[in-house]
C-alpha cells in the first residue's frame, strides 16, 4: 500500500520528508557528504540493491538534491553530487548522528567530527540566531509563520490550543485538548 | 520485502535511523513537541490510520522515546510521553524544518520558533561547542570515535581513502576511490 503523500501537508517538515523521509535516503545523504558519488561505491557501503538505489537517486536528482553528471560514455556511467540543497541537509544528518552518539552508541560515537577553524574534535551546538544562546527544547515556542495557512484540521475539526502539521495556530503547545 | 535492519551497522546514523527512520515517525515526534498526548489527537492530526499509528508509537515506547501512561481505566485510554532520548531529538526535528523553510516553502515557513530567553523569532544556528563560531559543512571533517571498528567494508573490500558507515577510515573525504 502506498502510503500518503506528505506533500498535501501544510509543514515544512512534512515537504523535508517529502523529500529525504525514505528509508535509505538518509544514508545515501551521509555518503555523499563524505565524498561518495558512484553508483557502485553507494551499493558497496550500504549494502543497498541496486533497483532500491537507482530508485533513490533517482528521486534526489528529481528533488534537486542530487545533480547526476556523466563522466563516462561508453557504457554511461555517473557521478551523483550534491548541490547547495542538498548539501545544506548536513545539520540533519549531524543532528541524528549525535543523538544516535548519545542514545544509541554504547561504546562511544563511531564517527566524531574535526572542525577544521579550531582543529578540535567537537559538536554542533544548536544556538540562537539572535542571542547566541545554546537552545534548550523547553525555551522555544512554535507560532505561525508568512506561510501559515487557515486553521481547519484534516478531520474539519479545529484544535485551537495546538499547532497542527497543517494548520499551526500559533497558541502555547497544551498536554490535552 | 521487508528492509535490512540497520542495526547491524556500524554507525550512530544508522542506530539514529532503526529508531526514527519510519514515514511517520518523524511527524509523531514533531506532534509529540508541539505536546500532543492522545492517539485519537495523533490520527486526527496526521491523517494516519490507526493501526499505522498504533504499531508506530509501539515502536517508539519499545525505543525508549516515548512512555506510554494509561490516564483512564473504563476502557484503558493512553498519554504518550516523550522521554528525555525523546525530547533530545528535537534538533534532528528543526533541522528538518529549517531545510524544508528554505527549499521547499514557496509562500515562506508555516511555522517558526520563537525563542522564550530573548522574545524573538529566531533560527537554530549549529555552533562549534570549542570555539563558538557558526559550522560550515566545508568545515567538518569526519575522523574515527572511540567506538568505531576494524576497517572491512560490507562486500569484504577495503576503501580507505573514505570513512565509510561501517568502517570509518578517519581520512579525508576524496570524491573517487
Amino acid at each position: 500500500m502506498r502510503r500518503a503523500s506528505f506533500e498535501e501537508m501544510d509543514c515544512s517538515i512534512a515537504q523535508a520528508l517529502e523529500a529525504v523521509g525514505e528509508w535509505w535516503t538518509l544514508l545515501i545523504l551521509r555518503d555523499a557528504l563524505f565524498g561518495v558519488t558512484r553508483f557502485d561505491q553507494f551499493t558497496e557501503r550500504l549494502g543497498i540493491a541496486r533497483n532500491v538505489l537507482a530508485q533513490r537517486l533517482d528521486h534526489l536528482v528529481a528533488h534537486g538534491i542530487l545533480n547526476k553528471v556523466a563522466y563516462q560514455q561508453h557504457p554511461v556511467r555517473y557521478d551523483y553530487r550534491l548541490t547547495d540543497k542538498g548539501r545544506d541537509l548536513w545539520p540533519v544528518l549531524i543532528a541524528l548522528r549525535q543523538w544516535g552518539d548519545t542514545w544509541a552508541a554504547p561504546n562511544g560515537p563511531r564517527v566524531q567530527t574535526v572542525h577544521r577553524t579550531c582543529g578540535q574534535i567537537i559538536t554542533a551546538e544548536p544556538t540562537c540566531s539572535h542571542c547566541g544562546e545554546y537552545l534548550h527544547s523547553k525555551d522555544l515556542r512554535p507560532v505561525p509563520g508568512p506561510g501559515a495557512i487557515e486553521p481547519t484540521s484534516i478531520s474539519g475539526a479545529n484544535s485551537p490550543t495546538i499547532p497542527k502539521g497543517r494548520d499551526p495556530g500559533g497558541t502555547e503547545a497544551q498536554g490535552d485538548s
